[in-house]
């Protein structure tokens, strides 16, 4: 398979879920996507300098710093621009850096990082430094670094080990720099996936010990915690940031809203007006899919095990169905499931001529796509990311980026909500850092309702939206803080 | 008594949250409101019979059955079309009555229920009744009671006991009829409020013990079986339906969504395209609100007290703002805050000539009402439920309903969402009535959400939707059960 | 009389288009069954009241003026205050009073009116008089009149003849009042169905003649307008307000769209979430039903004989099909093709149990009601315009309003939009009052563009709209005269 | 000046309306900058190519066939690539193509076209040739040529002659190869801007009066025809496509609601979801742009000079204010009003930073992007088509390309609402080329409504959209031919 299935070698089981890991890793992705229409402009990057492993080059800063490594320091310019950009639509995090800069309540941190390194995980990088933090960062992904962006933080002074098409053995390698330095001890790790936090549990588990806290967001990395803790390996305190209210609520809904046209523009041109659309599954995924196709116009039909979501669409005004029912007249079919195999070669051989099937949801399981590389059928690259799959009568299926996430390799994604996560990420590391003795155990936590109430407030001025203060009679009235929380914790929003 | 506050002697304090029983009283009442449209046609009943209570007049059946107090037998034939109708509105609660019928999974149980006295409630009791159960009915309220569905359930020959327009001895009085028999022992309890719960625990304390399991809806019941339980007074299972996930997230949201627009047109006639309006509150109460008006061209701005509600708000296309900033060029303002005084007379003040003021939150103390009451201004009664506040100015506030619930009194309420919480008692009674010892303690619990789910399964038909089902492999692969539960229980839908 | 049609006699042949006259009607009739609502309050007609006619009795109003026959003076106050109420609503025809009231463009114009009479309509009568205005009045329709404002406007001195109930005889009495007056000589028609001027045209030739101009708004009557002009029987110039823009995208789209929702409300209750909608025709009416309906999250399928309105059907997100694919799974199904007999017997036979069938177009022939009355089917009258038809099989058909225009029986029309097209009126009147000589031939004219536009600009301050001016530069640069007209005679809104 | 105005000198004076010509030039140049993004992969042209004037080189096709002048006849393959592409999103072109191949409506056509040559022009060219048209191709515009296009169709045997990136003496040398041909005389003209039209006028007046028909589709060269119709210089019929009603009702309004937002996130990636934008200008365009936005959950604010198109505004749900009034909140502010200089120097001064300036309507004239080019402000290209300004405070200001229309720019535009405009020009050639003697004299006309409909009828099948038939009794009624036209000329859809 020419496309190397590059996050199969770390997820070592079925994961619950849609979200996570997968949707994060879309991010930096898509990010680098775009870095490809535009590769020409930006990077400069001649393909000399891909011949030769940054393993084996040395390469220094203009302070002649050169405890880094990255494809190449030249790009640090492009990069340092992505990020002035990225700075711009994240203003919640921005906030807080400038809110917390002077009381730096990061000052004594040492953080591990182990992230999609792209612009916008520069922007949290750089606020954890402005908020004290000294860090050494490593990719979670071999694919999805930017590399002028890890260009222009190795030239800001960064210890940052990554680039974009390492090799698995790099990819260690590139942790290994992170936890194993000689004078510098990590109290803190931020992880995407949970391969920092299990090497150094592994390679040095006294270290480990003294880690202060472990923030995760992905649902493979959290899945991971929950296991040490039931096994009783976990012996510092996580926070799971992957299922705090702003991720869920927004991360999910609104980014898959803003990404679903902008992925299937891109790549097919396709008007929206008057399309049939399948979206199978109505989580937070699915409903912002549906909500941005039915407000340009799609007629969209719904897939659902689960009586509660699909009463949901119902009640939304969409029509559930089962594939069976559609599938022949569907113009677009769009996975958003979490499951495997939910469209399978049978759908596929009954489609129309010119069906556009995509995956919103999990990897590349959720479309059978192994059942296509069939001798019957012919596969035909007609831009990038997308394959015409041709059958023998003529009839031609597009399939977009091979069924992984669509706007993981089509589209971008707003780097607005990417703010929410990478705030509740800072806020999340603060809080373990310096909680007093005893508030947290050796056990996964979510982020305190308050805190996920402080993330939303800083992301308001963006909208200029002013929040309305309750009187102390109110107050009382109601058994509420005036400063919250505002809400119970099972509340549903 | 005009403006007498008719639930101020059950609710003991400030309740939280905005829907529970204020909610469901609304159903009951606007149900009473449509019948004060038409009761020329409908009820026939003539102003002699008001003037004699109930209690003291004797009255039977057509099958000389005279175990009842209801206003008037005569009205049967009314009320029984009045049921039939909403048995076409319900068919997840006539699903479950046709699946279980058979199996008469309420067999032996004896059930005191105490809720608003209304087509839809009829059609549960009639459901509990062809489950196996036998019942001894009283209301809820005092004012809520549709007369004719009454003499409908007694002509079937249910001990029912409710009126409108009761005295507090009258509703004491009722309710006590049901838990005193000389025959008939309770052994389940369907409460709405916790009066019929509380007077049980008073009066027949050794009586309350036997009891398998008591079933409450309401958030001042809720609350009050959760002091109980605080304080060990609690001595049998209890089901909290409030807060359970149909609940909450189609009854008050849809419920909401289908029913602000038909209580504005009916009240004052309003044309929505263009219209200003502030909706206090961004909960699914607000969300609910919003959705419909901004689906019919009304501009909405938002005021809220939560950041994370107010960057839904904010995402979803509303201004949010403090009433200062909009209070002077608002069309409408909606209350949904669940808070007291989020209109004061200060903000009225300001209101231009010819702003509506309605609530559709909490009971009758989110608009500072009684504020309005100053020599300085002049009410004037202009139609049911629409009084006009005038100032010295010539200024003219339209305020609805006198600021109570506005869809609890000038709108009816979907019956199919009435269906979906009322098959949730039924199935929380079934639940508790046959739950293996053990199961259940002397706790309050929330329904499992396999149950959940069921009662969505119920309501599918209706739309004629059709679930997908898990294969083998996909549920292996997920983790999951093929017929659920389908999501983990913290899931925010 | 149960089903006569009372506008047949009136009708002469079918009439294109699917508005004018029978929308208009609507309204008054709207008005009124609210008024049926609340006759006890409101009113206060006793029957003895209806037992005289209004012909035989004498009655002064408190000036000890007679000149006019309505039903009760007595109901003047009632009646004032819903011209009051209305006065609110109609912002655009008061501002256009309050502006021209100096000036008096209508002094030395002696008016005869028939139309119906409604708190609306009463506006425009006082906004004639204000402007200069002399009035006679009548009615256009036997059932449209809300008695109290036509004894509101008696009390006002105003010689106004019409009551709710004429029988035909009284209907041509009641216009040969304003016609034939001893000290009175017409000059002007204010016509909504053609009846006054086909009157005057008949029983006064010679006075004909004398008039400046007529102003007809009905699709007959502008329909008998065009069939004079070709005959060279029309000797005056005469307005067609029917086809001006305000009145087509204005009093059509949105009409509708703030109507049908109320109709099937206050008739059914229904819940519109979720249900199978089905819409016969595309053209203004459908769309602004379209819109509605999915904005509350109907599922909205369309019926199109036109392919451009069903391709606008299409991109706008609506699946086009015949009335065979949908009839056995429609929740509704809504006429409002202008055309007769869509809905069929037969597709009546298809429908499923508790399918709602009602008509937003054309009088009662779009749904094919004769064909329902057989001895198979029984019908149940369930509640005010709502007949349950039950077949043999027990299903029932839920038709509203016996098929006649359903938000003409069963909701209100907004004031706002009615505003819009009665300053059109006073706007036409004042245009051919004051017209040089020759500006108008004896033929049928369409309101200037600029006088459209200023109907327009008089209803914005309502919404507070603030209207950009163009520079000097930009109009010499767009050809424009800064003025306006701003668009050319074709545009298409 | 780096940024030629490439359509300055074809364009005489100000034209009136917003779309026509320049709309349709979007399109190509959209195609172009596709195109663009993806050069590397699709045309392979080398630089070496581009610096011989294709004027100067002799190319053969594989037939050996020479008659054409392109950029590189190997990027023929590229080219019919994107043809078959093409093909598949113009189903009504398609199946017009289908339907008239048999009968050749078109035999003995000899038709002069002058567009843009772009891959849907493609499709419309071969489908004229397989009706029997014989045809001489060049491009409308110096910039707008998809070279890969014209090189197929050069390589189909097309004499053609186009390139991108022509001068302004190429521009006129192309168009004179196509008129003035040895052995080939034109009698039908297909122009886009009416440069073939006058060239042909000026150069062959003899040739020029056997024409038997023109059809123009821009506003600039359906402007010049009313000249020429006014100056009594045209001789031969002509049909003005600009006007006709598929092109304003879908051309304008859906192509700029599916391309709007394409256009913002390709350049900016902005998230919608409560974004504050303001569109100068409510006509199709404008309503277009705020239909798509509004579904994302934007906040809109219109500015109008027109008080009809103000009051739509306002009904539909936007405030309408003046832009002094929103400028400084505004984080959009998109140009649709077809005037000039609506964004000034003074307006862009007072954006808040970031804010995000573009333009929908009108050729660059509408921002007021000169005013820009001043010493103090600092311009920075970021990306292809993404200028920021740099004020002296540091306030960026992102300029979309550089003030022309942005979808022209950034965006694709959907081919099937191109294969609406490309049928309507293939069947007025048709109706003029076919038309008995007299239908047509030397004017200018709109496309016979029943044409307008059959184009939409093509149009149809791509959505499975089934139009009902008019029964017998029905068209009787109604007045109409159950084969239509359906509606009257004045109607507005």
């Amino acid at each position: 398979m020419s496309h190397h299935d590059q996050i199969s070698f770390k997820t070592t089981g079925p994961t619950q879920g849609r979200s996570g890991r997968f949707k994060r890793r879309s991010r930096s992705l898509s990010q680098s996507s775009t870095d490809s229409y535009s590769s020409g402009s930006y990077s400069g990057s001649s393909s000399e300098d891909d011949d030769v492993s940054p393993r084996e080059k040395v390469q220094y800063n203009s302070k002649n710093f050169k405890g880094f490594c990255v494809r190449n320091i030249k790009q640090a310019a492009f990069g340092r621009r992505e990020i002035e950009i990225a700075e711009q639509e994240m203003p919640g995090l921005m906030l807080l850096r400038k809110r917390a800069e002077g009381e730096k309540p990061l000052k004594g941190s040492k953080i591990i990082g182990c992230t999609h390194i792209t612009a916008q995980a520069a922007v949290l990088i750089e606020t954890l430094h402005a908020l004290g933090a000294s860090v050494r960062w490593s990719a979670c992904n071999i694919y999805s670094t930017q590399n002028e962006v890890a260009a222009a933080l190795a030239e800001a002074g960064f210890p940052i080990f990554a680039w974009r098409g390492e090799t698995e053995d790099d990819f260690w390698w590139c942790i290994e720099r992170c936890i194993l330095s000689d004078d510098w001890q990590p109290n803190m790790i931020l992880d995407d996936g949970g391969d920092a936090t299990h090497m150094m549990l592994k390679k040095c588990p006294e270290t480990f010990k003294l880690i202060k806290g472990i923030v995760e967001e992905s649902v493979t990395g959290v899945h991971r915690l929950y296991q040490l803790s039931k096994s009783n390996k976990l012996s510092v305190p996580a926070m799971n940031v992957n299922d705090s209210v702003t991720k869920v609520k927004f991360d999910n809904l609104y980014c898959c809203r803003e990404s679903i046209l902008d992925a299937l523009k891109r790549t097919t041109d396709i008007m929206f007006g008057g399309k049939q659309v399948v979206v199978v599954g109505y989580g937070e995924v699915g409903k912002g899919c549906c909500a941005a196709l039915k407000g340009l116009g799609a007629i969209v039909y719904i897939t659902e095990i689960d009586p509660i979501c699909a009463l949901q669409a119902c009640m939304d005004g969409f029509r559930v169905v089962k594939m069976d029912e559609v599938v022949r007249i569907a113009d677009v079919i769009i996975t958003a499931s979490g499951n495997k195999t939910v469209v399978t070669r049978q759908h596929l051989d009954r489609m129309k001529n010119g069906c556009i099937v995509c995956n919103m949801g999990h990897s590349n399981t959720e479309i059978d796509v192994d059942s296509l590389r069939t001798p019957d059928l012919t596969w035909e690259k007609v831009r990038s990311q997308v394959d015409h799959i041709i059958w023998p009568d003529g009839k031609r299926i597009l399939l977009l980026a091979q069924g992984r996430l669509v706007n993981w390799s089509c589209s971008t994604v707003p780097s607005f909500v990417v703010s929410i996560t990478a705030t509740t990420q800072a806020l999340a590391l603060i809080e373990l850092f310096n909680a007093p003795q005893g508030r947290y155990k050796k056990d996964v936590y979510l982020l305190p309702k308050k805190l996920d109430e402080y993330v939303a407030s800083l992301h308001l001025p963006a909208f200029d939206a002013h929040l309305t203060e309750l009187t102390d009679d109110q107050a009382k009235y109601i058994g509420l803080n005036k400063a919250g929380p505002f809400k119970p914790n099972y509340y549903r929003y």
